[in-house]
């Protein structure tokens, strides 16, 4: 019998063990190993590959223990003692928020439902009545037109039946735009709020609880909006509460990389108190009907412009049938001169173009250079201060309530989702 | 004879003039009317058109002495007692800076030459003996690679004739891609400065002087680097000193638009002393001899990965005979699952493919999820913390440089110039 299969009766994948060899101690949790060696997971993050040859291994926790526990927590949820509580439902669609590391491959992939959330984090049965149900579990980057309608279905489906607040777990990394399609689809009498997570619920630094708990203390608020709670510092102290379609994943790894841009947030989570500060007027609870618009031409484009870039990628989409085409142009919203006949090519064929800018900070304005100038000429579309992302989303939607230019443009540039601020001087 | 035809045999355009009428005074220059109205461009940037009758007008500055006093103050500029200051050449290209109203259309070209930048910041004449040259006069929109090559011929040249400095007037709207470029391109022993204006020199709120002013500091300083010198606050206090490869524009209008993305500024420019402080080591002058590496491929593209959107876009990029291809992806560097046999397919044919996100800060991994891994296996290239604009700049060049996917690859996740740094713990 080897040394490790010796080691592996004493412990099992998941425990919390300690290494003691050659005067170093290891802790963390037991990993699969396809080797002789013990692979910990350390609580750095990283994983470690010792020998267990002359060491003094130590279980700290068995894993099953800790699955009881938590089962034992959960098992309380649906009690009538909770009635009194505003009734949340958690919708989960994937993402870190509901992901554990795959064994098979040492990755992580999105496993978990949304029970599993309520398991992971018991305070929130404090806050409110929960029921959950996972959509479907994909990561974030395999969203699509689809995934974002059937979620709005189930959101109003939950409402309908009675959901005081609903909470959405969702991958970080396309959560932008799935938020944004449900403002342009949904009108609610609720809070909607999308939560995720920057790290993973096995790493030290995970932000999931935190947000989760803010989350849900926004889902029982006043606030009826399609909202982004995640992170609002480096700390573990306030969570921002985004506007759907003025928040953007602004950093790759950050926990506070959600950032509202060409606005102020609507407000924010004190995590410690669990108080509500806002910082802009909001729809209230129950001030609007649901209303359901559904509907997205999945045939729309974004393209980004760079400088001496073909325009022939404009008639690619032509050709190939696009309704639609956002740009994301430089500064003011510019494209080259040699761009302008391709737009007017758009035009012709009923296919608008909307004018973003790369800048993402600040609002377009075609008529001070000549370029623009000429590019309004063409039929583009100032896309006002709305996110390329956000702009793309919505010419998605609008394509689907008229196949009119002219009622689609008419769309573009009216505010429907907080995406448009009013014009203000400078 | 008309009033309006009197009122212009008392003044004419370009002529700042006060008109009282109906108990309001209103000031500001006269531009040119097709109407019986008198049209002034207000101090506030309006246009105000205003009928001669019945109104008082005062002429208080004729614009052909406006005109004279400059072209004395630059025909000082090579006179010998300026001998003793560093050298100092300004190139322009065009852009805000170097731009005027076209009177024709009423709206911004680029017009001016280098010298008039001169006329117009006669302070600029104290730091430095400056001679200029208009490389070009194009809206930065329509910048290309072989405008970069050419410039960077211009600028080894001027280095190689003695500048102590170089200043390049620059559009700001693609100024960041340009920027790269040369910091690419050019091995340099003094410093390359790229400056330009937000808002024309017509309008009160213009940066064209602070910027071009600090710029000059930077050019005659110790900073021998291809550097972005701006307003670093709404107000006119600093000026910061960027980086060519972790600069960009962030704001569509505003004067303080261009920010540094994951580095710090090199420093900034106190415009008051006229100091700089450094907040970060940097290339001493003369400390490298100049060397010229030209080439750009153009048959690159940047491609902006959104949800749900088509791989096809890359087979197009492929069958058109691309060589390179930059994806800005989500989150740590993801597209969706039906993108990887694309870059699969990218990477068989010899096409580097480059992932960076679109959340701009931050670094890529595509080691932690099981799409990035699989990108990574279909022969994705991690871009590291590179802006998405820069990877492309970079990949242009290094395509150049070789033609070996290997040898590329090597090229890409190596810092050059500054638009990679070392890996942080985090």
């Amino acid at each position: 019998m080897r040394s490790a299969d010796v080691i592996f009766m004493e412990f099992q994948q998941g425990d919390r063990i300690s290494i003691e060899k050659d005067g170093v101690e290891y802790e963390g949790m037991v990993m699969p190993s396809n080797t002789h060696h013990i692979v910990l997971k350390m609580s750095n993050g990283y994983n470690a590959g010792i020998s267990a040859e002359n060491a003094k291994i130590t279980v700290l926790q068995k894993a099953s223990n800790v699955q009881d526990a938590h089962a034992n927590d959960t098992s309380q949820l649906n009690k009538t003692t909770k009635g009194k509580l505003p009734k949340v439902s958690i919708l989960s669609t994937g993402g870190t928020i509901a992901s554990k590391i795959d064994y098979r491959t040492g990755a992580v992939t999105a496993r978990f439902s949304a029970d599993d959330i309520l398991k992971a984090i018991p305070e929130l049965t404090e806050i409110a009545d929960f029921s959950g149900r996972a959509i479907y579990n994909i990561l974030s980057e395999n969203m699509r037109a689809e995934y974002w309608e059937e979620l709005a279905r189930a959101v109003a489906e939950e409402i309908r039946d009675g959901a005081d607040g609903i909470i959405i777990a969702h991958g970080t990394d396309t959560m932008m735009y799935t938020a944004a399609a449900l403002a342009f689809m949904v009108r609610t009498p609720v809070p909607i709020v999308f939560v995720g997570s920057q790290r993973s619920a096995d790493r030290p630094s995970s932000d999931n609880a935190t947000n989760a708990i803010c989350a849900a203390k926004v889902a029982v608020s006043d606030i009826a909006e399609v909202c982004v709670v995640m992170h609002g510092s480096e700390s573990d102290d306030i969570c921002d509460i985004h506007r759907a379609t003025k928040v953007r994943k602004m950093h790759t790894s950050r926990r506070d990389a959600f950032r509202s841009i060409n606005s102020e947030p609507i407000g924010f989570v004190d995590y410690l108190t669990g108080d509500i500060h806002t910082h802009l007027e909001y729809n209230n609870r129950n001030s609007q009907e649901l209303d359901l618009l559904e509907g997205f031409e999945p045939k729309c484009a974004l393209i980004k412009f760079t400088p001496g870039a073909s325009p022939d990628i404009i008639s690619y989409y032509l050709d190939a049938g696009y309704k639609g085409i956002v740009i994301e142009g430089t500064g003011l919203g510019h494209v080259s001169s040699e761009w302008v006949p391709m737009i007017a090519r758009a035009t012709s064929m009923n296919v608008p173009v909307v004018i973003t800018s790369q800048c993402l900070h600040g609002r377009i304005c075609d008529r001070v250079y000549d370029t623009g100038r000429d590019m309004l000429r063409a039929g583009a579309i100032e896309g006002e201060d709305m996110l390329p992302e956000v702009a793309l989303v919505k010419l998605m939607w609008a394509l689907k309530r008229s196949d009119d230019h002219a009622a689609v443009k008419k769309l573009m540039v009216q505010n429907i989702a907080f995406e448009i601020n009013e014009r203000s001087p400078e």
